[in-house]
């Protein structure tokens, strides 16, 4: 027993942990020794996922600087307007209600320029009707006396909040005012009440409405001025980026299958997926683009809801992908020869569908018409008759009335079962080459309805058309 | 002429307006009437849209009340925050920042119980750290001495929220404390900034909190009081919908398809598009029902994430019936006979995997293994079997060689580009199958993971757990 105990002891227990390394396992042996193990493991374990989560940092940090430009921007805005209270002749301007400035900073400033001029727009004009209501009702609660002022001031408040609520739930004020209805909320509450106690109520009101006005002011140059980010520039991108990824996807998957490789990059294939996942995205962005100002190539009044239009007509091709692939990773396959068969005619309608995506992708990023792309949809349709014509000549390899002609045939009858994942596949290629057709649509109205708006500002404002045409020169 | 122009005068022009009255359009005759006209009709206009604009929100209020009770939830709650500042005891026991209280109801209060809950938790734990570093950091700023002390609060304020502004693109920080973060950076300054005027910085650290828990109390209290809404009600609900549509759409799609009725009621066709634009409203209740307590049959711990996984299962299934969809509006249609041959397994399969759903839906709502479900994907099953041997005996249209015992096609072959549409039908019909099976998997899980979960609750809470044991006899 003594012998079999030093054994056991002499042999180690070694436990891989996560990171590579091992860990020795030792038997517990008095209770002071197992909580100290206890401890220690809870400790390590802590201490990995402290390692692990700055790590997800640190990579989300390195993938994408502009997220850290944009926190160095919310702590240099915090600052500036800490100069606010810092310096006695602003401190004095504004009261103790320099609050408010840091208060507007903190909660107004987005990551986007448009985000943050929705809010800022909606702070400020909320405030300012808000507070003149306010300030209305207390004269009106002030002359009915003492004893009703409290009941006049509750009634306007429960009234008036439940109603800015209501408006909150309505999707064309959501859209626009969603912000502004709390705000509106909020300063009239706060004013009405203060109204009660603070004799000078009309200062309270316009020192929350200059201190406001100082906070967007800030927030507004910072988020201009130091790397801005436009949310209409954004929901460009994105969308060139899924049309690229769209594309990807299409050619890949069917590529692969056709040829059998599995060199194809998994994450290209996947790549649709982004797409179908991207709408909330999109709208946000289009919400937010429409109140940006002139930036870069794009006008005060681009067509943001294009985009929308764009995105659906993507993701239906992207619906049609999943279908595809689907179709392609089912149990059932289709017969080799008839693969064959069919393969050339597939992938010259796929591919002629993906490049006709690509430069989709690429007109939007130019935002012109493409001189192509009429020829690649030409092609696209030219591989579309290929590809039916390859599909009446399959009922050869199937019907040997009318297969003498054929060579594929000669050599022995499919069964009918072995050619239904063909055909599958072929008809949800011919509706992803007509959803194409659609998206072509799509993008063209983009592209005719952005070049004429550039018209009407070219003739609004002369000198910035000249400007731009000497640019484009 | 003379008399043309009485004739003309005579001839009353009458334009029908969107109202359904008509309006006599009487040819300018002057600067002042032709003002006059455009103003009316400007107003008109403008009358016409603000009644468009109320009869919306009325019809919104009228299709959900709980709107409207959310609406005077918010009213209520805001009065009764009002006694603070009205009651003089109150009002002297929290100072001037009463107003805090008033604020956190506005800022805090959500429709649902679980967007509270996250929100008040947050608020109040956001504010008490902030509000004890921002001390501290007060203290060590006032051990500096005078020069240095704005630059230490500064710095500390620059970095902190440069932090805290980081932190909230971390998707695991993004989903459980987003608000927090706004609310340390918020509380933080704040609070170290009024230290450097303030001599009580204390009493503000804590009238601030204090009068945050007045109003995150009262507003948990109404929201959770009057006609509480769940969110994670609100997820389980608009799960058993969404599943409830994806059957109706699916049965009445390939109904409508087969027996060429247009009786279908479009909206129910239309169902299936729910569930694929559902995606993000998921995510946000799955996000809220977390932090909710106990309620209805849900216990705390609840497997709401199993919900996103049956809505991603429920939208690969839409996808597919989206394909389907375009299949059968699509140009090419299939030959009536072979749509015969078809339509009794076709039918069968799609009517199957429907009312496989929809038994899901029956066994999500009672939150309970279905006793028929297995029969139901058996049932299933065999309807798929008889579907593939139909598909088989699809060649004996095409090929002669083996039909002489099949009577359909002794009456005349079928080219092979019209079966095409309907093998491509049949192939997507089979792919939902499997992807309903695979619903039912993820529903199966849900249940399990619920079962388990209500007997470590009635485990740990044993009065409770007898509570709900008798509630279910």
């Amino acid at each position: 027993m003594a012998s079999g105990k030093e054994l056991c002891e002499g042999v180690e227990w070694r436990i891989r942990v996560v990171d590579g390394s091992s860990e020795v396992l030792v038997p517990p042996t008095g209770l002071a020794r197992k909580v100290w193990l206890r401890t220690k493991g809870l400790i390590s374990g802590l201490g990995m996922k402290v390692r692990m989560f700055l790590k997800q940092a640190w990579d989300m940090g390195a993938n994408d600087p502009r997220k850290v430009i944009h926190c160095i921007k919310v702590g240099l805005a915090l600052t500036i307007v800490s100069l606010v209270y810092f310096m006695r002749p602003l401190y004095d301007g504004v009261g103790g209600n320099a609050m408010w400035a840091i208060m507007t900073v903190v909660v107004v400033f987005e990551p986007t320029v448009g985000a943050t001029l929705y809010k800022c727009l909606n702070r400020v004009c909320a405030t300012c009707l808000a507070g003149f209501l306010a300030v209305g009702v207390h004269w009106i609660a002030s002359q009915s006396g003492d004893r009703f002022e409290p009941f006049v001031v509750g009634a306007s408040i429960f009234i008036l909040a439940s109603i800015a609520t209501f408006s909150r739930f309505i999707p064309s004020v959501k859209s626009m005012f969603d912000y502004g209805a709390m705000i509106f909320i909020l300063t009239f509450s706060i004013v009405a009440i203060s109204g009660y106690r603070v004799d000078k109520l009309f200062d309270l009101a316009h020192q929350r409405i200059s201190t406001i006005i100082i906070g967007t002011s800030l927030c507004i140059l910072v988020i201009m001025l130091v790397c801005p980010i436009w949310s209409g520039q954004e929901l460009h991108s994105l969308t060139v980026r899924n049309m690229d990824k769209l594309s990807d996807s299409l050619d890949g998957c069917v590529r692969q299958y056709f040829t059998n490789s599995n060199g194809e990059d998994d994450q290209k294939l996947q790549g649709y997926k982004c797409v179908l996942s991207s709408k909330a995205s999109e709208e946000s962005m289009a919400n937010f683009a429409r109140w940006e100002p002139s930036h870069g190539r794009f006008n005060f009044r681009h067509p943001w809801k294009q985009y929308l239009k764009i995105g659906a007509s993507m993701r239906s091709c992207a619906y049609c992908i999943e279908a595809l692939n689907s179709c392609i990773n089912s149990e059932n396959q289709a017969a080799e020869s008839i693969k064959k068969h069919l393969s050339t005619s597939c992938l010259k309608v796929s591919s002629s569908s993906s490049s006709a995506i690509k430069e989709l992708a690429e007109s939007v990023k130019k935002m012109n018409k493409s001189p192509t792309i009429d020829l690649l949809v030409e092609e696209m349709n030219s591989a579309l008759e290929e590809l039916h014509n390859d599909l009446k000549s399959l009922s050869h390899l199937l019907n040997p009335s009318t297969t003498a002609e054929n060579q594929i045939s000669a050599t022995g009858l499919v069964p009918f079962m072995e050619i239904i994942p063909m055909v599958t596949l072929a008809s949800i290629l011919i509706e992803i080459s007509v959803r194409t057709e659609a998206l072509v649509g799509s993008v063209e109205e983009l592209v005719k309805e952005s070049e004429m708006k550039d018209k009407i500002v070219a003739k609004e404002e002369k000198p910035e058309g000249t400007m731009k045409a000497l640019q484009r020169v």
